[in-house]
């Protein structure tokens, strides 16, 4: 197929023809395509450089055409599903522009995956902390536009804290640097952290400098089960005074267990699930520890154990760090061993203060039982921020409907609980109306005035990141 | 004295008459006292809570009177001094809300010192890890609105990087509260990081969640000369490659030794500077590594000085943890010690890339050279953020002249090198304009659609941060 007419001629102009096409399904979609969320665009083009971008988008804001940018298309709140407009596909801005070790950074382009920039990190000796899920699609860009979580953030803060400086294209189609190679700067105002977790709705980036840092010497898992939300709450605490300082701190709650804990690689998991009263109430709490050497790092986890023994844990292991890659993948594979179980599920992500952690736990699966849904929940019991699931077959419009009910309760049990509905995804097109119930009227203001600020004409993702 | 007329009147409605009253010379000065810089105000109030911090925003915004914030007064850019106006002193609102240790968080008002802060946090058995000078006086608020750094920042980022959320007073005079006890969040726009850093240019900050860690359990000084600004700049990245993962590194140039290496407390060290072939060339590093426990930590250190002995230092040393306190009150006292030489002296808070370090250093001490003045540097060397400084005779007219101009050729030469202005103390009323030189012409415009869409009457801090 071809785009027709003066929009595949001009934008032909800009990026040579051959990047420029009709949208294709995949280019419609993302990680939402369950809840049948598809959009429509008028074409789909993919730059060579920044350059290219910033002409795309002053031709776009010329034309009064709305610019959705997409990554990996990996994300869960349909920031990437297109309404309208012009598609500004990232892929070919997959340069590593710089690696210095020796300085702890690199400036990668935003079209870089999360896994590469890993594996690159490493290569080099060094680690790039932030660790979202689907790593090998998901691009920095996106990472930087959600302010991307993930485990890891428990300790070594989200994406947000790994910027040092952003290539951006800002209306109306201006090409510009912030910050750089710079550790620190209070010049202007922190336009960098603006940008980081705008979704997409204040400008396109196209670049980056991250932080890079060693990896730890050593690292222990400590694994602990607690019978019920409320034992695992005072687990999380446990470990926060324990004195072992996690760096991550995860949960799967007895749902995510039912779908995933046969094939936990830790000899007695298993077991200890099964031997509690309620199976369905049990709460697995993972801890990572980072430290210098083996020894210390084990010490560390010997305490987490024994302050998770005192807390209720009716199980604890510290696996030897050579399972921590299969356990990590374990981990991983959570979210995909869940959807299995009926064919379709609603993730969220909502995030509550953590003492607030057993009322979230506990009121979402009351939520599903009332709905007639089956439930799991897992996530960063660290940081308050927790993926409450609905199961579905996506084949059921009742079932749809239930869904889409329980994760409105859901996030009015989030605002109860002083939380937010969004921890790490965003706001994207699923949970727009919602900041409105979260903030006060004048900071939902200041929001809008920057929006209004940065992008008169409304053109950078339409209709996304709403209040 | 006693305030006059309808101001009077009105205040002290909102905050009590005896809370009203005529500035005083401390209340128009700040840190920048030496330079000259005097402000004028037509009214000094003290509000006893945020309320009435709200309260006296709104009246004023109605008013059209410009609003100056005040902290302890310690700022080093003149975001403290009025000009005209309105000053709201924040030393009422001195509360710790909340401190909840097995949470790692608490909640301060904005007047809370960062000494309190950091003892509450010690007592708690918690730590608050930025570490800005003047502890004793400065108020947490006035580290926010400038982000403030200190040595730990290399390791532990700045102030922002522990700010959960703010609460705030928005034009016309709204009380708003961003973020709490909740440690991610990202449905809305990270109006807490803007805020942070704004100084007092866009709302007025009048409580803060703050994030709080456990303290290391180790902790390793370790000590380096260097004979040259080029073999200290080598050192950088050889701590930066030895994998020792220090939490600050630290710089003082042989300007700033001259008035401090005799105090230094560790053995030996006053000695090594003197075999130079050229004392003045000497650069000290000083390095922090915390760690779990005491040999871990230890014999990181040790690689340190290893990799520091490659880098060509000519003498290296790692003294007793028993001695940490002593040189670090040592440290901090290097800037008076430097002052006291001549009366006065400018010290700038310019950053570069690490990697421009040594021509930021030699280009600094050549601008001195050239206008016929003593110099020093100090400071945040991990961070390339060094404190640049100019003596001089106060009562000079001509070295004050001199050291002006010698600031412009500094900015000029930070931006140079790709760096900033300011990495830590802020613009304020000192080095306004400078940013437009700084940043492209679309990110200035950012920085200036926010301030209009945020303060639309410019009444917040009228003529500080201005690009």
């Amino acid at each position: 197929m071809t785009v027709s007419g003066v929009l595949a001629r001009d934008l032909g102009t800009l990026v040579g023809a051959e990047f420029v096409r009709m949208p294709e399904i995949a280019d419609l979609e993302d990680g939402t395509r369950w809840t049948g969320l598809r959009g429509t665009a008028d074409a789909v083009v993919t730059p060579a450089d920044a350059r290219e971008v910033a002409d795309v988008v002053r031709w776009c804001y010329d034309h009064d055409l709305p610019i959705t940018v997409r990554g990996g298309g990996t994300g869960l709140s349909g920031g990437a599903v297109p309404e309208g407009g012009v598609v500004i596909a990232m892929e070919r801005l997959a340069g590593i522009r710089a690696l210095e070790p020796e300085w702890w950074r690199c400036e990668v382009e935003a079209g870089v995956t999360t896994a590469t920039l890993h594996r690159r990190a490493s290569e080099a000796g060094l680690r790039f902390p932030p660790d979202p899920g689907a790593a090998e699609s998901s691009q920095i860009g996106g990472n930087l536009a959600t302010n991307a979580g993930g485990p890891h953030a428990f300790g070594h803060g989200q994406t947000r804290a790994w910027v040092l400086g952003v290539e951006v294209v800002l209306a109306p189609g201006e090409l510009v640097r912030i910050g750089g190679p710079l550790r620190k700067d209070v010049a202007g105002y922190d336009l960098t952290s603006l940008l980081v977790g705008s979704e997409g709705t204040l400008g396109v980036i196209t670049a980056a400098w991250l932080r890079l840092v060693p990896p730890p010497g050593a690292e222990q898992i400590v694994m602990g089960v607690f019978p019920s939300a409320q034992a695992a709450q005072d687990g999380v605490a446990g470990a926060l005074v324990s004195g072992a300082v996690p760096a991550a701190l995860e949960l799967l709650d007895g749902g995510a267990l039912q779908d995933s804990a046969a094939t936990l690689p830790v000899p007695g998991a298993s077991a200890a699930f099964g031997e509690l009263d309620d199976p369905g109430q049990a709460h697995l709490l993972i801890a990572h520890i980072e430290g210098d050497l083996v020894e210390a790092t084990a010490a560390r986890g010997d305490a987490l154990a024994a302050a998770w023994q005192d807390a209720g844990a009716t199980w604890t292991a510290a696996p030897e760090s050579a399972a921590s890659t299969a356990i990590g993948q374990w981990r991983a594979n959570v979210s995909g061993a869940v959807a299995a179980r009926r064919g379709g599920k609603l993730s969220e992500d909502v995030a509550v203060p953590t003492d607030r952690l057993a009322e979230l736990l506990d009121g979402s699966e009351a939520i599903a039982r009332r709905r007639g849904l089956e439930h799991a929940a897992w996530g960063h019991a660290g940081d308050g921020n927790i993926h409450c699931t609905f199961l579905l077959d996506p084949s059921s419009p009742a079932q749809r409907d239930a869904v889409h009910h329980a994760a409105q309760e859901l996030f009015e049990l989030a605002h109860r609980l002083g939380g937010t509905v969004s921890g790490e995804h965003g706001i994207g097109r699923l949970k727009t109306g919602q900041l409105a119930k979260q903030w006060d009227p004048g900071a939902v203001a200041a929001h809008e005035a920057i929006k209004r600020a940065l992008d008169p004409k409304g053109l950078f993702a339409p209709g996304r990141k709403t209040a």
